[in-house]
């Protein structure tokens, strides 16, 4: 999608550059180390590379730049009171699988660019739907949505955009990219759940500054647990995200092949309370999206060009918006 | 062990408040709150809590303290360069797994308590030997050992000292005081490894101030994985810590029952390479110490209380110099 283009362009030039340096002398070997050095800096600029913020105009976001690790703006007082707040969150947990087997054809160096390039990839997403970067873990990452000015209906919406157009990228662009260059293709899995007002506290973590403003809760637990159980570059929710925001997108876990012992990701037989994680379908979600365009004959969605007016009466143009909405409001389509 | 004291205490208070909590009405529930947020804050602080303090009086260490999550003092600069160094680095992985059933029986903010004061005890270990805490993960901890005034040598002493210790903690403090309450104990699975200067690249992760500075390194990468490995309180080391740092303390991961097909834990076979796996035992590392007393009836370990020499002539104390080293040295022992 063209969105994550200037991304997939840093990779490819990683890859081409790495192949042909295996081949050559130390001195054309040191000018490249210079170029992957350019690499490694190019994506790491704070904001969105310019593919991406593009997306911010044409569908109307309200990206969330100005971030800091452990420190949600909500909550970070809370780290010199040192008390806590019961307040809901949405909390996914992105994980990159196979990553590893890089180092068994390229320098640390080019999986630096490559993982590094992926996570900003997923950063970036994040924050153009409003998520707040909490965590890095290794090439994984974990983000909340949510806070004290959004609704839980708002931002989970937001969040399944984010999660959807990012397995997007990851599923077709660079598992295409990977597959050229004869690399086996890695991929994500990713959990997401939902704790409420009453089951989530924001409290800090750690101790002086190794610390973190952080979550404690089952729904933040069970994410990452959640996000083992996701097929290749899938999306599995909790019980309450269904609840919260329903859709014809969901399905249980266990009704996936090999998966019927896995209906429920955490049971408490004691208090008859049985959690049922499903699979969400991201690629029905996006075609059913008006702000997605599927090609007819081979089925790759891209994004819609944002819609155009034609100069047009004032009349005109109310007749159209009553019955248009064109642009990103931050309310659920579904 | 005297020295995880006041961890355990707070662990205790807070278990023994909310069984007792359970039963009584909202006014006196409220009280019991506030001494919650108490309790909350009280092991927050950034030094070591006393009674682990301690400790680096009696075994002469050099805790390193005043840390900062995701910026290694002596890589740091590389946040401002954007470039990379090539370091060796020790990276450690501490997993608290079971944990997510506290929420079956007690509130998030009990829950808090117990698993903040769990990782604070962690993280406080580490930096009484010199380790640096990298990064935080849930209820788990991310930290490296080494940097560029200390060998190799020294600094996997120091982290096998540290890993042994809270690991004895978690096994036997820790499992006594959930048994009194009849809680299902949690435990820790820890994994540490080894890259040298050639397979370790530090570099900044992430964009803007949603970043890190973090090793690129196969090593990095396998140690959280060879945490999945080891058993219950136990830790599994990779190949490279035993050709560093030479013991009769390990064993392969496939001499385990039930582990018989998990020696490697790494394969790369078209470049001939496979990196095995090895469980440390930590007890018999323990016992073996200079600085640890096994009691002859029990079995149980404690610190040996520091050598206090009687008042003696000059020429005494240099013919018990001569032949004793009392005090921790950074030396490997083994």
């Amino acid at each position: 999608m063209d969105i994550y283009k200037n991304y997939l362009d840093n990779i490819r030039e990683a890859l081409t550059m790495s192949t042909a340096g295996n081949t050559l002398n130390e001195s054309i070997d040191k000018s490249f180390k210079s170029e992957q050095i350019r690499l490694l800096a190019d994506s790491a600029q704070a904001n969105p590379m310019p593919s991406l913020m593009k997306l911010s105009s044409e569908w109307n976001l309200q990206p969330a730049l100005n971030q800091k690790l452990g420190l949600h703006p909500d909550f970070e007082y809370l780290k010199k009171t040192l008390g806590f707040e019961e307040h809901y969150i949405h909390s996914m947990f992105i994980d990159i699988k196979r990553s590893t087997n890089l180092f068994k054809r390229y320098s640390p160096l080019v999986v630096a660019i490559i993982t590094n390039t992926v996570q900003r990839a997923a950063i970036h997403t994040c924050m153009m739907f409003g998520g707040y970067v909490h965590r890095l873990h290794g090439d994984g990452t974990f983000v909340y949505f949510g806070g004290r000015n959004q609704t839980p209906k708002e931002s989970i919406h937001r969040c399944l955009q984010a999660a959807s157009l990012f397995s997007h990228f990851m599923k077709t662009d660079l598992r295409g990219l990977f597959e050229a260059h004869n690399i086996e293709p890695i991929y994500t899995r990713i959990g997401i759940d939902y704790g409420d007002d009453k089951h989530v506290i924001w409290t800090m973590a750690g101790v002086g500054e190794v610390s973190e403003v952080t979550t404690c809760s089952l729904h933040t637990s069970l994410a990452p647990k959640m996000q083992a159980h996701a097929e290749g570059n899938g999306i599995v929710v909790g019980d309450n995200i269904l609840k919260l925001y329903p859709t014809e997108f969901y399905s249980p876990v266990c009704h996936r092949p090999g998966k019927e012992k896995f209906r429920y990701i955490f049971t408490d037989p004691d208090n008859n309370f049985y959690y049922t994680q499903h699979d969400f379908n991201w690629q029905k979600f996006l075609k059913a999206s008006d702000k997605i365009v599927t090609n007819a004959l081979t089925g790759e969605i891209s994004i819609k060009p944002k819609q155009v007016l034609p100069s047009a009466t004032t009349s005109a143009l109310a007749s159209i918006a009553s019955t248009n909405r064109p642009y990103y409001d931050g309310e659920p389509t579904a």
